[in-house]
């Protein structure tokens, strides 16, 4: 395994203890001796790539980023319906989403800057929302970054109510209902007509994108093998 | 000072304290040395109203809902939004509202049962929609349990967003934003074109309340006076 490869896998090991260890204890509580422990790594590799505790939630909020992404559909409110029900699906199935977000409303974190995740969240909804309203699919009276804002908010509450209430168990149930009572107010009931939402759809979406990397894996395998004729035993 | 009198002082002092330390360490780390510090009360005293750290817990997480009663309307939308912009400024302006909510949402509560307030919001506002679809207020498709448990969360959200970005500074804002979202697509326009929902609302409600208050303390006053004489220096 080549030196970088490794250095990534190390980075990838922490984040996930960091994950955990945040989720369980809070960031407070949470010490870099007990991500140390659960990680099985030494100091030395912990600091080389996080300097503190700081930079270890950083690390853990911003993994979220890279899981916003869905393909693209026929309209725009669709892709907003997939990505708010996937990002749903892999709160409950997925620590380092859950550790993330639990980072973001964690109100006795006062040294961390949690302020990023809803920010971010805001962009992303943005952007969606501008390309929806140049598209002609929303109502003429939505201001794209205030619905954002709203709906970025909203799920926050939703989420945080759902682990309260059921430990996620009702989470898509209630995120689909959100998205039911906001929607209507948004975009056009002609868009509305053709767009797919249900307590399904997080987890639908989900497989598709696992499927498509999948397939990509073994389209890249196929290559290589390819090139370089069948690898020996 | 009555025996009684003097217990419910000790009692809300104690309550208050307990917001206090709750709100600042948060539940886990909050200590009932520290309360009793804050509080300046005995130890006897304390355990003579509350049996433990979760018991004082529940006592400032009840506290909130002897707050939620608002003025008849003409419109049980008002009343809904009404209630629930007095809530937002409460919890900008009072330090036991504010504990109460942050406890609700401390994830590192584990040993605490947080389900109370969500519940309890819910029921006050499944009442109110209850009692708005018999008026013939809503849609025709509005379930009212479904409308509350969404108006809830996304509330609970939209203010620790608040939290978050501003330190509550745009949290009046953030909810008038919300209920102009969700209302549209939950009452008759007929019934929202009479609502006043603005940002300034839930002060206003907090000062109509606060002044019907004092005009009540002012008549009982004068009635004693007028049964018993004036009072002698």
């Amino acid at each position: 395994m080549a030196k970088q490869d490794r250095a990534i896998r190390t980075r990838k090991t922490i984040l996930a203890a960091a994950a955990r260890v945040f989720e369980e204890r809070g960031y407070q509580a949470a010490t870099i001796t007990e991500i140390l422990k659960t990680a099985g790594v030494t100091k030395g590799a912990l600091y080389f790539h996080f300097q503190s505790k700081e930079d270890l939630a950083h690390g853990v909020l911003s993994e979220q980023d890279q899981r916003l992404v869905v393909p693209e559909r026929p309209s725009k409110i669709q892709e907003i319906v997939d990505v708010v029900t996937l990002h749903a699906h892999r709160l409950r199935t997925d620590p380092m989403v859950r550790a993330g977000v639990r980072l973001s409303l964690d109100q006795q974190a006062h040294a961390l800057d949690r302020s990023g995740p809803f920010l971010r969240w805001g962009e992303i909804l943005v952007n969606l929302l501008d390309a929806s309203q140049a598209r002609g699919e929303l109502l003429p009276h939505v201001e794209p970054k205030e619905t954002a804002e709203v709906l970025v908010g909203a799920f926050a509450g939703v989420q945080a109510m759902s682990q309260a209430v059921s430990g996620y168990q009702d989470l898509a149930d209630r995120v689909c209902a959100l998205l039911r009572h906001l929607l209507p107010n948004v975009a056009l009931s002609s868009v509305l007509a053709s767009v797919t939402l249900s307590a399904e759809r997080g987890e639908a979406v989900y497989r598709e994108l696992a499927e498509a990397d999948a397939a990509e894996a073994a389209a890249e395998a196929a290559a290589v093998v390819e090139a370089e004729g069948v690898p020996v035993g």
